[in-house]
């Protein structure tokens, strides 16, 4: 049916509100609803029973001596020849089953602490893109200038709960003490929730100590309080290389969280089949799992979802494919079934904040949240499958992730709400503009978006059509001259900055590059 | 992560493959899935209450005499100075009681036919909008012209399963014979089912001759083979108008479906509360259905929810919203409880195909597809809040549907899909890219989309940098270029003929206008 449309519409608010845009208050949404079930509980069990065959029979390379020593002492199979490691599906399953269904990640804000598991959603900002576009400028290779505004508008979007590492690698700043560097400038220039690169031993011993010291608490607090996150991919099919074992290693003996997640892209490194690629993302999360719990019972583990596939005439990835939302979703009923808390991502592989980049990211957000995801990595900022971070997606998906956020909130269905006074008091044919029951409600009644106009046609044709994807770049430069840098005690600054400028005179991380 | 890209990729295929773009074949998706339940069932249980205490204490405008008697003698209160009806709770309930859980809508190409009702799920074209915009050319009045050719489009995408109405309005043919020339059109130009508009009697009649003859069938046939559907919209608040009930009593009488769907936009012509909203919604739907089994018990009806919310400072309606979203889940549960078929929307308040046409679609049929709903309608081509139709969002729509279709394809978990062999074969550290398993099923391993482009930056750079609302005009053009007439039977197409013609010459339908 044609609706009418009001004059002026979204254009005359914006003016009336200033240059700062509405944001909800910062808080994680919660899934009232049950997730979907994909594909039928005997399917699950299906993959389950396929990943632990693979795990028994083909086993996994861990490239770490440590990491083998310590399945071996569980009962796992370990080739003293190379570095193969088959594990018995019932120490698996033992294994796993200390892990905890959910934990609180602490940011030195206690106010923007994560919790995760349950049926708490996270909204992580992009992470790791080696270039970055936006806020006027082209593509450009990622360096500290675009890594901190980056993590001033994460900051500042109320939508993303934490960060997921660099949103963009300031490539500038030298792998030696590029860690020490950009730590320093997520803790100072935000009050979110960190994580850090499972990049070998030393580095996340460095962003421990850091994330200890400006959460002001003991290495014992620490420990008893996750206070920053790791994500370790393997490298499919069936291998986990040394620096992520390391980062397993050290993260899992604090007690700090691991998300292990897999990148299992059907039809390149795993299987061009759905359910195949996601055995081996099952065989190899599981394998990972176990580990952090052969390091130390009840740490805080994520199970890691990132299966998509392959355009298979060009080899190219795609995301926020029918296949990849498919994956997303039965991602979750696989997690469910261990108890354990679900990540997923935002992920499309469009190279412009256009419609592809829209429609691939609502797939990818539908299968999260339907999928009874956790921690949404990637969740705002990420373009060009990963490879880019960009300001104004940045700024479309906190709109979206906004929507999400109102939408799943169930309605009121009080008496007030159900409204059977007003709807009296009007009766047939009259209109609720006036009416007390409206004006009691209509200013919170409705989400407020950021980027939606809904000015007819005649006021939209007068205004010069403007069009969303440029109001996106207005919109990142209005959220950043808005941005505030959160506050810090001067003795903790103090530390922080003695404690980077000690390490950075040690010369960091030895490399050989 | 960053995923490498491969080289070529989308821009390549297309070239190999000619202008004309894969669809998927023309199938019904169905919902494998269980629908959302967005709120508790006591929730739904507090709507329906309400909604029936509405209709038992304020009660409904019926404007037509035949309606209020039909009414009456249900033993609904009839006012006898007014066309105030009162609805009997208990009438209520055991008149919507009668109406089928599901039954098929027939095409004049049997292949075209559609099961509403159960986990279906159908696709409609865009319906009813005055203007028209695409194909190279602005925003126009909506004409025969633009008419014929969204319908030959509708007819060649096999995302659309049905006609949902007039694609445009073609305000070039006189509205006194507007809908002979445009259900021929139809009819002709397309083997889909169709609509016909409750817009008074004769026109009903008439249109209903039409599918009879098109389809070649008796009025007995006829009568147990639904073969046209009408949408009948409440007036709201609480109306019902002499064109609509008309719709109903001759479409119902002939056991023809109807979708009724009161058009509930919270804030204006509905309370300001989502659930007051929805409310509304069920007492109006209810007393249409009511009327459809008070004409005939059993007829096919189908509950239609469309509420979505204002922007309450401009008065503007808004569509994909999350009050769009939640009100169209809850629809469903409504829908269910009542065991009638559900139809809901993709709808959007965009001026342009952008990122808010997109994102407000997605979040549109998110709502719908995870709704339950069996029809959607303006599933391809809506614009503007309804306001216009565009070639280029239909084709951006049927992208985004054949995405849908196939990812409701639940993964198959059988030995072979699950790769077991295949993940072994390959081993730690290998890919999956020449083997047996993967050359065997990588033709038809992954959905291929019409507008992704999944090529790396360098290959988009170097191609202009596309942007893929300009592909849809390309791709619409080229879809109509590929369109090919249905064929009819040379003695049915003259007794179409036959009969447009006469009733033209009688003058059509008496306007005053």
């Amino acid at each position: 049916m044609a609706a009418r449309r009001g004059r002026g519409g979204r254009r005359a608010r914006i003016a009336d509100r200033g240059p700062a845009n509405p944001q909800l208050p910062f808080r994680q949404p919660r899934l009232h609803w049950l997730p979907v079930r994909a594909i039928p509980d005997d399917g699950v069990e299906a993959i389950h029973e396929a990943s632990l065959k693979v795990l028994r029979d083909v086993g996994m390379d861990m490239l770490h001596l440590e990491a083998r020593t310590l399945l071996g002492r569980e009962g796992a199979d370990v080739d003293p020849d190379s570095a193969r490691v088959r594990f018995d599906p019932e120490m698996v399953t033992e294994l796993v089953g200390h892990a905890p269904r959910s934990f609180t990640l602490h940011a030195r804000n206690p106010a923007h602490s994560i919790r995760l598991g349950g049926n708490h959603l996270a909204f992580a900002a992009v992470a790791s893109p080696p270039h970055v576009s936006g806020l006027g400028r082209d593509r450009r290779t990622g360096n500290r200038d675009d890594f901190r505004q980056l993590v001033r508008l994460s900051q500042h979007l109320n939508a993303v709960h934490l960060h997921g590492g660099y949103p963009v690698e300031p490539t500038d700043l030298h792998p030696s003490v590029r860690h020490l560097h950009a730590t320093h400038d997520l803790l100072t220039l935000s009050d979110k929730a960190i994580h850090t690169y499972s990049l070998g031993r030393q580095r996340t011993l460095d962003t421990i100590e850091m994330a200890r010291i400006a959460r002001a608490v003991t290495d014992e607090e620490l420990e008893s309080q996750p206070s920053l996150f790791t994500v370790v991919n393997t490298s499919s099919p069936l291998r986990l290389d040394t620096p992520m074992i390391e980062g397993i290693l050290e993260m899992s003996a604090r007690n700090q969280p691991v998300v292990v997640t897999p990148f299992t892209l059907a039809g390149a490194m795993a299987p061009v089949t759905v359910a195949g690629a996601l055995v081996q993302q099952n065989a190899e999360a599981l394998a990972g799992i176990a580990l952090t719990q052969a390091v130390r019972r009840g740490a805080p583990v994520v199970y890691g979802g990132f299966t998509s596939n392959v355009d298979m005439q060009s080899g190219a990835p795609a995301f926020g494919t029918p296949e990849y939302l498919q994956a997303a979703l039965v991602g979750g009923q696989l997690a469910r079934r261990y108890g354990l808390p679900y990540r997923s991502s935002n992920a499309n592989a469009s190279n412009a904040v256009d419609l592809q980049a829209t429609y691939e990211s609502m797939f990818s957000l539908w299968g999260a949240v339907m999928g009874g995801a956790n921690l949404v990595m990637h969740a705002a900022g990420w373009l060009e499958g990963g490879l880019r971070a960009s300001f104004e997606k940045m700024v479309l998906d906190a709109d979206l992730l906004q929507m999400i956020c109102t939408a799943l909130e169930p309605p009121a269905t009080d008496g007030g709400s159900l409204a059977v006074e007003a709807i009296a008091d009007v009766g047939p044919g009259g209109h609720f503009f006036g009416t007390a029951h409206t004006r009691a409600r209509y200013r919170d009644a409705f989400h407020d978006p950021l980027l939606s106009d809904w000015s007819n046609f005649e006021t939209w044709d007068e205004a010069g059509r403007p069009d969303p994807a440029r109001r996106t770049e207005t919109l990142a430069k209005e959220l950043l001259s808005a941005y505030e840098k959160p506050p810090m005690d001067i003795a903790v600054r103090e530390e922080l900055d003695d404690f980077v400028a000690r390490r950075a005179r040690e010369g960091g991380v030895a490399t050989d590059y």
